[in-house]
């Protein structure tokens, strides 16, 4: 039994352009680190936070990470505490789940340093509480894919059923994000409540595909299915020349793009590395053209989740 | 070269709870049948209809079958007509595509008569006119399952994209006809156009599982998906006792239960045989209580679609 252990978990893509609030997965790049380390001291010590810019707090509780170690820690009850350092490796309020990767690797770290560890199924109701406190409700579609790793769908939230999907190999995901900020809670409010029945039919419709499309290893399907008429045209708003951005992965050989979560960033799935590199370089033009400034991500869809780095 | 040829093509389940205008599937009994010849004589000839209790026209732009036929005969301009014969072995305003399997089994037929043979992508438009005709759109959740067989997804009608979904085996449907009326275009007209974004995304959310549980062959997965908050409550108004019945379903072991279509038929999923059986006769017991007479249809999924029965 090691006292320490350092953990990596992966960002991820919520909704998956027509799964909102039910499909995400995982990419390999960028994901955020916690060095974990068991602590005679009882309950949750943050003692360093590098790469949040001093925007985060050290009090365990006003934090996602710390918040989902003192959930753990208040259920098991252990004779133990927790000593932490968590390294922000993306950007916040990006919408590649940054919250949501930092609890994971939180808990996936401390599920290793327990007496008897806890799976990936029980560890999961920890991250749920750490998204409702920072988002406002228990949302899985981005802890549920950084925990699991892949695509998952997350059929029910409560109670918790979260469903693994195959999906076709090799699959790239290109990300950038522009460096411009918006809140989740800002990108769920400007949503309208009410959507039309024939509407909502061809989201499910395209959820189905989706899904269908993933488990067939039907790349063409997947891209098909990846319409969204609810919520891409207003979220679409708040993110200048998303339009230009989007068309400029396409036509760069992307099987589908859209907005990763509640945005800014975009994202968009391809077959090869050298698309996933061209389609990264044409998003980026285009948000040059809009004098905004952005960051690639390349990378692999993660199988695997949070990993162990030391 | 045959001059006639007898087709049998089945009901179907359409929407299958969750996937409203999204998802159907094939049971292999019952069906209707089609009698087809070819006729020196241009143009769409009914020489008899039975088992439609009067009510279809002999006239073949009134009819589904005949309305197909008439549409496949313009767009190819044949040197010969058809003659047919229609057998309805289903009740009609039942929900399990009646006029669907008639069209289907028409087409189909004349595949067979002509002298370059369509494939059933080729087919389904014909179908797809038809259902326009008789409902007012162009559905295919009922036509598409018919004509392919087993389940299938509609991702999108215009462009028609059918998605045939594998399924586990054995998989048998019971069907319940109670001896009550409602016709497809009531059962529209009573659905709210707006319906909550939250409870669109509970639904597309069971859509997926219900694509996931299919095609990773989970019955569990299928019935925890088998879930409709939107269309259900309203339609299920019209079928006096609906929630006993399900429920009995369900209490006999069923894997999930529903309307088919815009019913009044209920149909449940079951593993077995002896299940499906029990099923049939828990359900009827109860419409029984509620004065009403019905009818129990029992078969396995149907994986074909259309046969040729002579």
């Amino acid at each position: 039994m090691t006292d320490s252990i350092k953990v990596f978990a992966p960002a991820t893509v919520a909704n998956v352009v027509c799964g909102f609030d039910t499909l995400g997965f995982a990419v390999s790049q960028p994901g955020d680190e916690v060095i974990l380390r068991r602590s005679s001291k009882p309950g949750v010590t943050i003692n360093k936070i590098t790469g949040d810019q001093g925007k985060l707090s050290k009090d365990p509780i006003k934090n996602t990470a710390g918040y989902a170690l003192h959930q753990l820690l208040s259920k098991l009850n252990p004779r133990f505490g927790f000593e932490m350092e968590l390294h922000k490796k993306m950007p916040f309020g990006s919408g590649l789940g940054s919250s949501a990767a930092s609890a994971v690797a939180a808990v996936y770290a401390a599920s290793k340093l327990l007496d008897h560890p806890l799976d990936k199924e029980e560890l999961l109701p920890f991250t749920l509480l750490s998204e409702e406190m920072a988002s406002g409700s228990p949302h899985a579609d981005n802890v549920a894919p950084s925990l699991y790793g892949g695509f998952v769908l997350i059929r029910s939230c409560d109670p918790v059923d979260v469903i693994q999907l195959s999906y076709p190999s090799p699959l790239f995901c290109t990300i950038v994000h522009p460096q411009i900020e918006i809140s989740t809670r800002n990108a769920r409010e400007i949503l309208r409540n009410q959507v039309e029945l024939k509407e909502a039919a061809v989201q499910w419709a395209n959820v189905g595909g989706l899904v269908a499309g993933l488990l067939q290893k039907d790349y063409d399907l997947i891209g098909r299915s990846m319409v969204d008429n609810i919520i891409e045209p207003v979220r679409s708003l708040l993110i200048p020349g998303f339009d230009e951005v989007k068309k400029s992965a396409l036509d760069n050989g992307a099987i589908g793009a859209g907005i990763s979560g509640s945005g800014p960033s975009i994202f968009a799935l391809s077959k090869d590395d050298s698309s996933a590199n061209k389609i990264g370089k044409a998003m980026l033009d285009e948000f040059t053209k809009q004098d905004i400034m952005g960051t690639i991500f390349v990378s692999q869809i993660n199988p695997d989740g949070p990993i162990v780095l030391d």
